[in-house]
């Protein structure tokens, strides 16, 4: 098989970059890479990706890390497969980066802290820190406020179709909406039906169905 | 004037995408944002950016925010114009997408605490705090190290020739350049090529010229 990606599927970055393979209907292969055992460290892993994090891509002889510059691969190179990621306008597609911006430098962070401290750290019997909670559940209270805002101009970040912008949120959308965070999403309409959306495309189930194999 | 980019010049996300500008020949205004007065808080500047930060842009009636997101904007669309930021080929193009993902993912977040707490904090009359220094020290030791295989391996980051994903880097470069951290750039034979490449770029020094008026 052609396409490779290197990771375990509950991490987000890789249920992030199989999901844009499920959109674009492209068959591909799953390898595991043990990280309990600090695999992702290691050789052979770190020839595919020198910072030893998961995923690592490889399509025949090309070979990628970091799952947003993956999906956009995916997305340009795969642009006549399944369904479209990217707006055809070059004016959109800026808008598109604009936000794909935002969830990788602001979203993400924000959701990330906060799935670890609720949802991660009870799992390996650690306490969550109340404070960082809090604090990162202000920020993401602000954050959602744009988003409600942008929201509630277009049905989705870069306009009116879906777009890897809102693709990339995803895997924290359903990480998030999970734990008490999701009354945050709950209490802005807008992003309350974006959040629904974005969830209930056939290729995100399709990705969680690897998650139960 | 069609093109407008709202911030101050010393701001390094400013100058990233001032730096593409003056690759690209393009003529555009620097509108001041007085930050001190908190300007970029309050309207009209949230009107451009809801986030509160600069830089804002407007080309027409197109307005963008996020500085790596303008960048792309104008390399893709003034792709005739000065000097080619894009590689033309769809995998180069990926690759050159890995690395500005490094670079706004692990080098700016590193290099920001660095420039944060030798460069600013003292002009502040804060105290640098030396433990966040050592840290962060360390963690760009390391990821100098994935630099410097990958550039004994290219002239640049994204291949053979200068794309985004160098000039990305341009305005960390520049400001730890003048502090001690360069020494860990200068431990680094072709790390230390490429960021006197970078810096000797004509348009890089009209940039700083910039910051001179």
């Amino acid at each position: 098989m052609a396409i490779k990606v290197h990771g375990p599927i509950m991490s987000p970055a890789v249920m992030r970059v199989v999901a844009a393979l499920k959109e674009k209907n492209l068959e591909f292969e799953l390898v595991p890479v043990n990280m309990q055992n600090g695999d992702h460290k290691k050789e052979p892993f770190i020839t595919l990706n020198p910072f030893g994090q998961v995923p690592a891509f490889e399509d025949g002889d090309l070979k990628l890390f970091e799952s947003r510059a993956i999906t956009q691969y995916i997305a340009h190179t795969y642009a006549d497969k399944g369904n479209q990621l990217l707006p055809n306008d070059p004016k959109k597609m800026a808008i598109m980066s604009v936000w794909m911006e935002v969830e990788a430098q602001k979203f993400d962070p924000v959701g990330s802290k906060l799935a670890y401290e609720i949802a991660i750290k009870p799992m390996m019997g650690k306490v969550t820190d109340d404070a960082v909670v809090a604090e990162n559940e202000e920020k993401m209270g602000k954050l959602l406020d744009v988003y409600e805002a942008r929201l509630k101009e277009s049905k989705y970040l870069g306009g009116d179709s879906f777009t890897l912008a809102d693709l990339h949120h995803a895997p924290g959308l359903h990480y998030l909406s999970g734990t008490k965070v999701k009354s945050l999403f709950d209490a802005r309409p807008h992003v309350t039906a974006w959040c629904a959306d974005v969830l209930a495309r056939p290729a995100w189930s399709k990705t969680l169905e690897l998650n139960k194999q």
